[in-house]
């Protein structure tokens, strides 16, 4: 596995990998953890190259938001990209993406309004601005995301598809612990019993899966469910519970045929998010 | 010659150019001139393959802008984009570049924020979003703007390197009437009083360069002798007469070595836009 920082060293990578094979993309945050690891694999099984970017990007933060305290591991995340099947890391400095007079951004705009939108603005618009960037830099043949960023996911393939990406997009399950909370480097932020507390936004989830099957239909029901049992923990708070179109992330009234149930909590000082897919069991 | 509409098609006849040599591009919205037909020319000599797409684009007009009435000149385009040594004249069509749902948007905010940007809310961002798309199908080595529209190959320039596109910009002199009008799709729209008058602005653009060569220097000065040329013609209006660096596009106030001046007035329904670039002579 090569690690490497500039731009055009990366191209060069790029080209001549391009030139024998199929180009798998993985971009991240670092802080890598099995869901990344995961997602890896999975592209690394399907292309013949695969290009892992780690950069904690910071025009998706808000000013108040957790930037600073991010976590960072570098070394071991080397190890685990390596181990992975990644055979090129790029770790992109700050100044090379956004150099003095930067001023560019890309705006999805319907996709990124609700949910995430409306307790992050500018998030959508950091993510999609970057994604660009990386996507035009590595010109991947697959991009592959996590489902956990359900709305990301959405952004972005909205994204290459309005501004003509050649790049197929690969959303992949959400890994989880066994209690079922959804990685993420954030839960490394956890204390100990807010780790413990956390479980509750997958229990919730599950629950609406649960309601579904015994034949609830009517989201504001499905979502008491969620609620409820968030509100049952001490101190959680919520930003959103929402069943939604999964397709336009538009609320839905009742549920048809499919359906993605999103949510966000805060938990300590820890925000967290998460989402299943609904579906209507066939008769 | 090929004529073409479809995404991919174009994607497929470039990427055979492609594997032969250089491509270069020439954006236009139609009603061909002999400023765009001196770019191709160009651009040809310079380049292996010649691409030119011809889309009046409708995100770039304003809702009272002129949109509809823009020329459109199908036949007699293709004779000329033919006969200036097109190899592959693009005529996407509307649904293609905007299909339903269709929603993202590029935006380089400082530079598009000045002069046109306070007249023409939403002009560049309608700019910036079609470039990137046409340079994303079309990936040429080397794209040719008009110098006419300074401001524009301003912003084109900063998303280039913004977002990474890996096309080389080459700006070429505005083409001009034998009366010093810079030539431009709108001036067919003129009437035979009004295209007389025109020839005004780049009177007044050249009396300023005199005025230069004399020894002034200060910004007030000089744009005051542009605007008092133009207030002499009856009916005239101009939106701005700018004195400018010539990156930042911020205003100057006194001239130091090299500045673009910039102005755009409206003469009958028309609005024009020319500039010129100032520099100091060397002693």
């Amino acid at each position: 596995m090569r690690v490497v920082s500039s731009i055009n060293r990366v191209r060069q990578i790029l080209k001549s990998a391009r030139s024998n094979g199929t180009i798998a993309f993985v971009p991240t945050m670092g802080a890598l953890h099995e869901g990344h690891l995961s997602l890896m694999k999975k592209a690394k099984a399907e292309c013949d190259f695969l290009v892992v970017s780690l950069f904690v990007n910071p025009l998706q933060f808000g000013p108040t938001e957790d930037f600073k305290v991010y976590p960072r591991e570098l070394a071991s995340d080397r190890k685990k990209a390596h181990s992975a099947g990644a055979d090129l890391l790029w770790i992109p400095s700050e100044k090379d993406l956004y150099p003095p007079g930067f001023q560019s951004t890309v705006t999805v705009s319907k996709i990124s309004q609700p949910w995430e939108g409306i307790f992050r603005p500018d998030h959508f618009k950091g993510v999609s601005t970057i994604v660009a960037k990386l996507l035009q830099i590595t010109r991947p043949d697959r991009l592959y995301l996590g489902q956990k960023d359900y709305q990301q996911s959405c952004v972005i393939r909205q994204m290459i598809r309005d501004l003509h990406f050649e790049t197929q997009m690969r959303v992949c399950a959400t890994c989880r612990e066994k209690d079922g909370l959804a990685m993420s480097s954030r839960n490394a932020r956890l204390s100990t019993k807010a780790r413990e507390n956390a479980a509750i936004l997958y229990r919730a989830l599950q629950a609406a899966k649960n309601q579904v099957r015994s034949g609830e239909r009517d989201a504001k029901c499905i979502i008491q469910t969620v609620t409820s049992l968030l509100e049952s923990i001490p101190g959680l708070k919520y930003d959103y519970v929402a069943l939604c179109d999964i397709e336009t992330l538009e609320p839905l009234e009742r549920l048809a045929d499919c359906a993605v149930l999103l949510a966000a909590i805060h938990i300590g000082r820890v925000r967290l998010i998460d989402n299943i897919r609904l579906k209507i069991p066939k008769k």
